[in-house]
């Protein structure tokens, strides 16, 4: 499905802008107050282009819920911060080598730096939100931190629970095993939390108090965008131009990550294939062999692996659709509720 | 200056006993609703026999302002959590081999695992605080998470400084770096936050509403507390007893750790001895040769550098004492205030 790129892509570049300037704000002045050196590390990941789109799901569900943008700025922030955190630590426990068009900070810092600069990418985030209160309110900012919580276990839950998969070395998983792996791992923190939050932050006071009942929809129809989202982004590692892609192409392979279509491939495949396969994915990633992966690559699409994964991810995006018709009373109709709906499309069709 | 050895150690086994019932049974049922093997591995460390210096000063605080242990349980199992977390870190950082008597989740389960069960560790600590709320109301509860967030700020700072050192091959500090450094990185989450929570945990409500500025000399007094407990630590792992420290003895020095001794003896030593000392300590650790490390160690006794760390652990100690002694208003008059003030020996005369 197509969707509306020019709604799209003014509500993504605004809510960037809205981040990208509070950040700036919050780390100048801890530069000045704190060790420079380190904030200016901090500063490394969330100023390289991103997508932004976890704080546009933010700002876009305040507004779509009737709030102002000044009420989600710091939560849409740190929701920024909390996934660059995460992005550092994420390298680090998968040795990749490309974020965003240039080396990751495992390649240019080490272990120790990015372990510590990933911890205080948290810290600031906590700052953000504690900061909070004087905007709306102790109620809400509790709300919102027990958001954050929440969104924090479940990632660290469905971390590890791939790294389990990676320490024993288990690729026998279907794809139920995968999508409660994803559910934790990337659903709760790409929608499911910035849209919650969002409608906590924006509902206005006088209208009625907000039901946390009001807010279980979302976690369906963020479960259903962010699985979406999830596979066409392991889909572009396969497929896409590394230029616009930012990241290395094919790395997914070369780290040995369990995605539905190298999942897909290994269950119906010949066995012999599936044993050369296991034999490329076992081995350390410093000893595998570019044809070995041109390999597994090009049997993956001839097996139709890497189509399996293209259309699971638009019917995610069609069951989100869906669930997002029937949501009501929880949204106003304006442009913001549009990009809620527009998202879902653009989630999986999206060139990068 | 001797310390009430059966005061210290009652007031310790308490508090660790407390703490310990309390992450038992949210782990349990963590354990129940998440990733078992997750929850496993985040209970490793802190089911080493630690001293559980943090809570004890948290929990004494508390009854020292006049509250009741229930009011600080939650916090001081949150600074507990908080405190494994950056041991996990801090280990895969330092690259430790031993901790509490037995390897480090380094080197039990390797990089990746170890920064997920840190970060997995401080969202557990995050859950108690909020969980708080409930036992000491939403206005405490936001005061202790600011403490947390300023604790855990210092530290990654501390952290920072120390790692841009050894980044950069510094060893030409003088002793004014390093308090600058360890008063971030130990003293807030060592005793300052400890001390400062209890304090807003326990103030009774009925009495009159804490004012921030009560907490301030509280600032002082972990300060100088903290810098005593540290030099004390780094003196024992020159001079501890292996199976009683449980750490690695001389660990310091294979990861060459800036402490006030090897500061000492490189700015006292010949300039041929610290050329020696400098090319030892810029080895990879994977290449330094034990004879060395010995060389080094009884070259720093002979230069009296230990003993140097010794007495200025115990001035801090004393200033520490002092401050103490000027403090009022705060405690009221039971074991809990004296535990407090015992400490303050404890920590420089501690067998481990």
């Amino acid at each position: 499905m197509p969707y509306d790129e020019a709604l799209v892509h003014r509500i993504l570049d605004e809510a960037r802008q809205c981040v990208m300037a509070e950040l700036e704000l919050v780390l100048e002045r801890n530069r000045r107050t704190g060790f420079g050196a380190l904030h200016d590390l901090i500063a490394d990941y969330p100023f390289r282009e991103g997508k932004g789109l976890r704080p546009a799901i933010c700002l876009a569900a305040c507004l779509a819920a009737g709030g102002r943008t000044d009420q989600a700025r710091l939560a849409a922030s740190a929701l920024e911060l909390f996934h660059n955190a995460f992005l550092v630590h994420d390298d680090v426990e998968d040795g990749s080598e490309f974020r965003r068009g240039t080396v990751t900070m495992l390649r240019s810092h080490g272990v120790p730096i990015a372990v510590n600069v990933g911890d205080a990418t948290n810290v600031l985030a906590m700052q953000l939100l504690l900061d909070n209160t004087a905007t709306i309110g102790l109620r809400k900012a509790l709300l919102v931190l027990r958001e954050v919580e929440r969104m924090a276990r479940e990632s660290v839950e469905g971390q590890a629970i791939e790294l389990h998969w990676i320490a024993n070395g288990c690729f026998q998983l279907d794809d139920s095993d995968y999508l409660r792996m994803a559910y934790k791992k990337t659903c709760w923190y790409t929608v499911i939390a910035p849209l919650r939050i969002g409608v906590i932050c924006g509902r206005p006071a006088g209208v009625r108090t907000l039901l946390t009942e009001e807010l279980v929809p979302l976690i369906e129809l963020g479960y259903l965008a962010g699985i979406a989202f999830q596979i066409c982004d392991d889909v572009l590692n396969l497929e896409g131009d590394e230029a616009v892609y930012g990241k290395e192409v094919n790395g997914d392979l070369w780290e040995g990550k369990r995605t539905v279509m190298l999942l897909h491939f290994l269950r119906t495949t010949t066995s012999s294939k599936r044993a050369r396969a296991l034999r490329l994915l076992r081995t350390p990633r410093a000893s595998k062999r570019a044809e070995e992966i041109s390999w597994l690559r090009n049997a993956m699409e001839k097996a139709g692996s890497i189509a399996y994964g293209r259309t699971l991810s638009r019917e995610f995006a069609a069951r989100a659709a869906e669930t997002d018709s029937r949501l009501s009373g929880l949204f106003e109709d304006n442009d913001e509720r549009r990009f809620l709906s527009e998202m879902l499309n653009y989630v999986v069709e999206r060139p990068k």
